[in-house]
């Protein structure tokens, strides 16, 4: 096996979010292997503070200037050096000490650091799902030419990159979905659910906006788009499986017919370990799981009528261009303006589609671009809204 | 990928059972990869000599004096030369022009073949039981020494093989089992069933000595027993999970905590195909898994008390020595048997079990000492019967 010559070093963005911290706790396991770098947040300088004096990370990036001084002062005693601004986001990016980046950032302002860490030919570990969402064609393109690699860190696209064989092409990916607390809703229920209803999700504890996501099934067309990218597929390649118990984490089908699954408890821990330490898996105490103890396992087709995200999501994915772009920020506004009670759970889609017909569709491929429809696309989602 | 440098040349033992029929379909199939050298059965005259018309191998070999009479008279008029004799058997698998052995002999006979084909250093493609059940370590130590590999190529030992990854070792390994027709019924009710109700095998149809074998556990105490060479792990890492869908082939978990699964439908020409092609996969039109048809999946531990079969394969493993020789000769007398109406099914176990207490136990490794130990142990649990 290629053990690396050195630790790996590694620059984790976005170390204050849930997955930003449990990517600290699976660094700190393995020192002999896993070297923090640098560790980057936008605002939140309290608990930034406390990672840098536990983890002793070289480098502090914080994006937003008010939280920075506080950062920057209350480490004045710290063999650290602290830097501010997006900018400095992407510089660190490309430092030499770094040979990792791990992506945790939330939201499209995943896009502006990992490209250019890419150019350089950083490996990158992928949490954020904008990265290629929005900007996958251009992401993965320069990945092949930079002969790097980018790492799923979420747990399906983690379960099919296990699943994978060297030189053995993949007839069908099996996406598993839990299919969100609305599964068993008629078309009637589901035109009158409201926010708190849907944010009572089955299965895993995620923040509102992805819990949302994950009741309109825009999460697992997002995941689609991404497995499109990740593993190199075409749309019709990927099958959604809806699968509640949640415990086959997904899935991969072989030209033989043969199938292989990844199953595990959920813990997000083991994804990002993996992708710190792929092709080797390092021994952990993490839970296992007791299949004398499980439930059923159950698998349904997706409703692509009730749960019109989704097919919106495929939709995007075989236009190309921007649309995914477009998609990705109607989505954010319609989430929200749901979670706000501004408009109803069948709105989410509606908006989403006459979004998509609105705004200026282009094949251009660059990080300009995808920033500009999606403040293009935001716009229009709230005008729509507003109406 | 290392492609081979030419055809693998395929000498196929047992030709004329339901595997070495599966087996040339698929040779049939990939004529550019495989090329058919030899056929050989035991005594099934009329099937050899269709075969041998069809198939075109280069040599035939028939065990049996009579039946070879009959074949060598019926191929006269072919380009094949057709050998009589068991070691005529063990001599086709010496010859240069042979790769790859698959044995889909059944029983202790197959023993004979396989070992000097190792000494040789030939691949082989196992569908025999008994070459690991009987004599694991024997073989699997020479294997290793001629630097060549033993494939599984039944179920549930493929799609372990099929979940491994190189370099990462295997925490245990999760052998799935359908159950078999009794695994709901009562200690009092599995005490009166009838041969008739034991041949009612849910799953898989095969032949009615493994279908008992099924109903007891037996067999798949002997897969523990085969896993535990194959896989080289100890019997504490094998857990067996009752799945009565059988959907899941089996499964491995790894040092992190991952579990990897191969599900599909059943078809043993999927793992007899890989077999010959691993570590390729080769297109196939075998029938894909349907998920949105499957029944919910369901997972049990295997009751130990009421099938003591799978605890006395386990103890014979723990033991070691001619131990696993004694319990599989004791296994085939009391399961015929069974078959003729002269004993219950919980004197299935309670004949091997004494016959493990009265036979001679040695650690002495050799086919010969297996084949004396075959023979006392018959005679034992013959004895015990006839009481």
């Amino acid at each position: 096996m290629n053990e690396p010559a050195h630790k790996r070093r590694i620059a984790l963005l976005g170390s204050t979010g849930s997955m930003g911290v449990q990517s600290l706790e699976v660094i700190e396991q393995y020192p002999d292997l896993l070297q923090l770098e640098v560790i980057a947040a936008n605002s939140s300088a309290d608990l930034l503070i406390e990672q840098a004096r536990r983890y002793k990370p070289n480098i502090v990036v914080v994006v937003q200037e008010a939280a920075y001084k506080v950062v920057k002062e209350a480490l004045a005693d710290e063999d650290v050096k602290v830097f501010c601004g997006e900018q400095s986001l992407c510089d660190v990016c490309e430092m030499e000490c770094v040979d990792m980046v791990l992506s945790c950032i939330v939201g499209v302002a995943g896009l502006r650091p990992v490209y250019p860490a890419i150019e350089c030919g950083k490996l990158i570990a992928l949490a954020n799902k904008e990265t290629l969402v929005v900007a996958g064609e251009l992401m993965t393109r320069k990945a092949r030419e930079m002969q790097t690699f980018i790492y799923p860190v979420d747990s399906e696209h983690s379960a099919i990159f296990q699943c994978l064989e060297p030189g053995n092409p993949v007839e069908k990916i099996l996406l598993t979905a839990s299919g969100g607390p609305f599964r068993k809703y008629s078309p009637e229920q589901i035109a009158t659910v409201t926010k708190d209803q849907a944010l009572a999700h089955p299965t895993w504890n995620m923040g509102a906006k992805i819990t949302i996501d994950s009741a309109t099934l825009m999460n697992k067309g997002f995941e689609v788009i991404e497995a499109k990218w990740l593993f190199d597929v075409s749309p019709d390649q990927i099958q959604v499986v809806v699968h509640p118990q949640s415990v086959i984490h997904s899935m991969v089908q072989f030209e033989d017919g043969a199938v292989k699954a990844q199953l595990g408890m959920p813990d997000m821990r083991l994804p990002i370990q993996y992708a710190f330490s792929y092709p080797h898996r390092l021994k952990s105490d993490f839970e296992r799981l007791d299949f004398f103890q499980l439930k059923d396992l159950t698998f349904e087709r997706p409703d692509a009528d009730r749960f019109r995200c989704l097919a919106l999501a495929y939709e995007a994915l075989r236009q190309g261009g921007n649309m995914p772009c477009i998609v990705n920020a109607a989505n954010e506004v319609v989430n929200l303006a749901f979670r706000q009670d501004r408009i109803g759970f069948n709105d989410i889609a509606s908006v989403i589609e006459q979004t998509m017909q609105k705004a200026v569709f282009t094949r251009e491929r660059s990080i300009e671009v995808y920033l500009d429809t999606d403040a293009e696309a935001r716009r229009i989602a709230e005008e729509l809204i507003a109406k």
